[in-house]
């Protein structure tokens, strides 16, 4: 529940056109819900601007649905993060209108259309092929959040100069989100060429010594330019969560 | 050189109150200017919006001062990281307007005084007393290049009530830089409490399974809060900037 | 077999009810039984107040099988860990008395009803929803060494506040088990707030910087709070059994 | 301050042998104490049984002595850990009755003789010579807070006999304390004897594969006897206090 | 083909029973034979006292027929190492006289009775009753390399006792070979009690912190014990074997 | 687009013979192709003298299919690599010239014959058996670059005369790659005996503290021969196209 | 306290020519001696053939006095390794038949000539000279032990005929010791050669992705020889002491 | 001593112009020669094009210079690698013509000119600073072993365009050398600009999750541009032998 939800509510109780018990129905859980196999955090909203977010692995479909039930009645959005078509096929008749997009293992649940919050634009790039799975992750976190996004993708530093036709999207961005597995060098060069903050996302991308992405993280920890932070290993929702309270701001 | 400046040249160039030829010196190294041991890279200020820091380690003092005094030239602040005592004090009798901080390992030079860029305020904590000299470098950092910082040091979870006593500073910031060691579980929580970014600093404060700082590194990387990105171990200088193009943006 | 039960055998031949070769026969593996491919340690229970527990992974239900049978006849209980339903299966026809636990993947057998003997109550936590089936496998683990058990899931540090709501259950324990994947943060703060003694549970639940739960298991170990310590990653059985230990003394 | 000399207090004011004034005094830090440099957290020993423990590593002598000085008005005990013969030499003379242990690297200070709260005794083991200062540190640590505490020290597994010599005081024991290096072995066959809880200590003791004491840690978070629980490499501070805390209980 | 073969060949090449051309068709691949997919080392038996071993895993079962088909020309046995049932299946109806024990993924293929080179006996000791199948590799590698061998299982350090009952057959050995997983703590014990030399063999049983084999295997090198080597995790092949060259020697 | 093409259109354009409009056509992409899920590099064949080469793991056999046909338009060989059966089987009828190799997971589609750039020959030499996929994928790519290559199998330092009976080959050779797993030995030892470059490749064969080939490559990185560069693991591939770079200067 | 030792003084009490009081003393430690700061363990001679050998890191040069006092009441060798020379200038004034060997940092005092037992040769190789030190702590040992023993030094894979120079030595040893450090691939070159069993000790020697030690470590158990065990990095004296045990059987 | 050398002695025998007696003296040792701590390998010259190589680490000056007056004898130039200075100035009297470069740690020792072999330029780079004696090793390796070299120092990814400005320099190169540390970003970059073979120097520059070099050395192996073949941290002088080797061929 949002902050503005819960005022129009106290209004409608204040003008007596909701009644007492209505409004407790409506307000009882709104610390947190307790479902028996999760504390649903319905004050979420009001704290941090978005609602809880559904990590989809390790859950079941039916848990899923249960707590998007719950949530439905309180949120004007839920995302599920890491959903794989299976349990997608089980869901997605019960809400007929989530969307779910497979590439990025994301289903979105709007009840509206999401206002736009974000006062620039932020650009998701990718470094290979292979890193647009997370990259799109990214790119739909930071739309459902009410953003202007934009994408490059395939841009690695192994041919840089794909890159530096690009340039104008850059110097328009207000946030950057840098996705690349392998030697994860793209954020440093990236970053070297802007003055705003770069997130760099580190994918599980590569064989061998990139020991699913570990080698990517450190060489994004270790970057030679300042402007940039890390989030975990193909942690594309995590970026597009960043970049989009950075955006905010 | 920063923009402005460059601008103003080109405008003495213009109405001919500057030569060609003294404008030509002023310029000529203003892509990057290559001194043997070194390619200082003037153009960062006007890419960048900040001047290139001197890393101070593994540099001798001779060579810092010689890119020193390149820069002074050039720049209006000069910034000097992990420069220990022993080197400071061959360089500060050079650099008189200089001041060195001894905590934070950390030389400012300043032309003149620092313009406040940044939009709202960035708060810093440390998790415990150990963690302040990484604290203080993110602070310096961010102080240095025009924002207002506020601190709270040794606000670990061990105690956590010590934390909501503050939380005031939290409701107002822009941005929070959490610096913690150990199991560097406080950017979490703080995250939990907050709408804003969190940049969290693992330090290398621990022993045994600290690893020198790898396990508050991924525990803050595995952050349940997503309003969390991370830099390298002991890196409050990244941390401050991060944090600084955060501020601007 | 334990102490109470050898008593009555050798009173029984004491006054001639049981013969001195029933009472060999019934003794006879008291030290340890070999099947060939196992050496039972009947003597665990006199030794350690709890019979051996059968670790059931990389174990065939035959095998299974035919060590229940052995224990059966000198055990009042029987925990077999780490069984997949599919040899579950196999073995429940056997052993009618059995309950099998799916999501604690745990199979129980009693000859009777278990008596308390564990003095104070001890309370199990979950970070996150993904973790219940470890603190299920630590929740039954301890109710079948005989004690009063309370769970609380879902209450991870990225919404604190949940755990607050609960702290009651915590004041009136007298162990807590903590039970945390990702960053493991939550054992710190429960710690934080308590006297008792806390066991932490690392889980594997998380992913990329994660490591199948070192992470967590790394931050657990450099808790800022000095009243935890720490078993194997998922090891929730180790954890009520540990727990069980310190509500008995 | 503890919970007995905050109830004395209030009596004090209740029967008008203490002003409000002077209660409002000793009462005004009850929450936690701002020193700049540190937030000394005096709700502890009300909260845990315990006051905080000062950490001597990466503080200086000065802030050790600070600290001190503050919490000696509200608190009958004050522990310093890791402490080294440097640093002790300057805070000593200041503190005339504290004492400080050069083995175990602790200072400690006493207002009073310490009351016996535990309820059995804890044993402390060492497999080594090389092991003792860690198991020494366990030892004041755990008597500090009021047990009783024996030491077996240099009984490892390679002369698995010499431990054998000690059973007895195994099985007097309410806890046990195995500090261990190397292959850290010890803790599993201890904890295969008995059927209380023991808490394994892993220290750094060994070169090579012994990777400073992991080797040992991971060994004995995966022993095959379930009632173990461990604690960071080196730390005998929190295996004493871990102990205390379940002979409390 | 081992020295006496080729003794026998040239002593009937001399005595005229045996052609040169015969003899020619017989030595002509003595050093090595080259099948395009392999080297086939023929050499190998005469300067190791052994033929080569074929190492099953990764080689198709048309392979592992093709290389045995070559060596029964020129060696009495043939071991195939690490098959699965599948290829054994395949590869059993070609060579009738062979044996694949499918515990330790083995085929044994004898063209006579081995003779009995060792002077001692081997003991086979296992920790637990999942590090079985390793403990069969070795004891089957042993025996086929011409010695007696004897087996222990399920005894390990939880319950010691268990092992102490067969110390009988300890004294009597020459060699003993150790298989544990988990804490890998058994051989620090045995070789503990025993003059001859130990060969510890990690397995990979376990879970969480064990690695893989890891913490077994590094607390084995970091044995407190000095009569033990250690061979690679699992690695029950090279335990029986190096054991065989110790009994030989 | 290789050097000589690109001469050949202008010229064709400067006489006449090609209209300004089919040159546009032909020249449009020259620098890369957006295609959505890939900025194809076809100004890679003129800056490194060889076209990109397509890695086929985590990308469909469609993508796959889309990017070659995109290149056959500019390039006159194109490699596929990391490719399953499964796509190939998909690929192979849309291309009948391509021809896929199994055991090196390699589709190669060449326009005409390969012309020998290389000055010398190439030699690749396996450690064993399981080893040949790498080595042919270092075999296939050197060849299809141009190159002559020469392969000697299964000659790994268990035997190592097996390898002295080649010495003609590696003496007569430019470049060696020596492809090897488990302890990695083999390069160091070629490397001693030779005066040319060795490019050493490790490979993910063996177990346990074989580490999926991270022994082998560090085993590598640590030659006491200094002729020897490394790649990554399983990287057949890179050492085939780096051999070739050095074949050709 | 060895076997014949312990058989000559009860000899003299059934023949009366010692008291019962004077075997009384003489044997009253024989189980072990505890001092305080140990347990010496004198039953480790009748044990294992070889008595308690003391490891000189950690140890105080006091402490080792007083152990090696204790010791050469009831030894006739005492063997101190990793003793510094600060440590051994203390402790050698009072042991004046003790010699101190620099290199292998080794304190040998006998209280006569050592009798050989060993029944073959033991050869000891090092790859490197900076290996030599390693090597001759196991040269010494081995030699204490009662073996003849000779050293190849420096015969490391680069320059491999340096090694088969010396292949007399290696066909004449019962058991060969092999010391290296870097890629650690002597070991395997060596056992490939042999048929006896091979002792593999890695060593610290190298730098970068040498680990310390732990590459040859790792290359060493992954040896494609299987004729070879392997001690912890730098373990001369595990490597003598286990190679004595072999050669003794 | 190098094959002309050995053509030269053995035609002046032939002429009659040295006596056999001399030509034995001279060549006695072309094998090697054993002075007890080290087999010097003369005849590496030969074999390899370049005598060894002295690794100056772990040796003492003695050993050096005893070294290197039997290297005197058969050599033309002699190279001592990480060479304090402290070694080097009770070296450096004795061998007057020698140069000690104190940057590179490196002392070389020439009897004549050295004559030029390589049939291209190497081009040396660095990424940082800090870099430059990891480089300047390289730069001398090269040198010294008959090559064209030109170095570019300090242009780091984060400033791209100071590397674009040197173009012209790759561009005439035959072999590239690309030092960097922290997150080893330029080879990549470099080696996609280029089509010659890169040779890649991870150095141990950086911090925190830099690993001493670690995470450089893995992102080059990650490489997504294929002709960069890595080396050892720091290790300068393998990467200057490589290129050497590669510039001759």
């Amino acid at each position: 529940m949002d902050i503005n939800t819960l005022h129009q509510i106290l209004s409608t109780v204040a003008n007596g056109s909701t009644s007492i018990n209505d409004a407790v129905e409506k307000l009882k859980h709104l610390s947190c819900e307790d479902v028996g196999y999760a504390h649903i955090d319905h004050q979420r909203s009001m704290r941090k601007g978005f609602p809880e977010v559904i990590f989809g692995e390790g859950k079941t479909a039916e848990h899923i649905s249960g707590i998007m039930n719950k949530m439905k009645v309180q949120e004007k959005i839920i995302l599920v993060t890491r959903l794989d078509q299976d349990k997608a096929d089980i869901i997605l008749p019960e809400f007929p209108e989530a969307e779910y997009h497979q590439d990025a293992r994301m289903l979105i649940w709007k009840k509206e259309e999401i206002i736009k919050l974000g006062k620039g634009t932020i650009a998701v790039l990718s470094a290979g092929t292979s890193d647009i799975p997370v990259a799109k992750e990214a790119f739909l976190t930071a739309e459902s959040m009410g953003n202007n996004v934009k994408s490059i993708f395939d841009v690695g530093v192994a041919g840089i100069h794909r890159l530096f036709k690009h340039k104008h999207i850059l110097d328009q961005a207000s946030v950057i989100i840098v996705v690349a597995g392998m030697e994860g060098a793209l954020p440093s060069v990236v970053a070297g060429m802007v003055s705003i903050p770069v997130i760099a996302v580190p994918t599980s991308i590569g064989y061998g010594a990139s020991f699913g992405g570990l080698t990517a993280l450190f060489a994004m920890l270790n970057s030679c330019s300042s402007n940039v932070a890390v989030v975990n290993i193909d942690n594309g929702f995590g970026a597009g969560y960043m970049a989009a309270t950075i955006n905010r701001s």
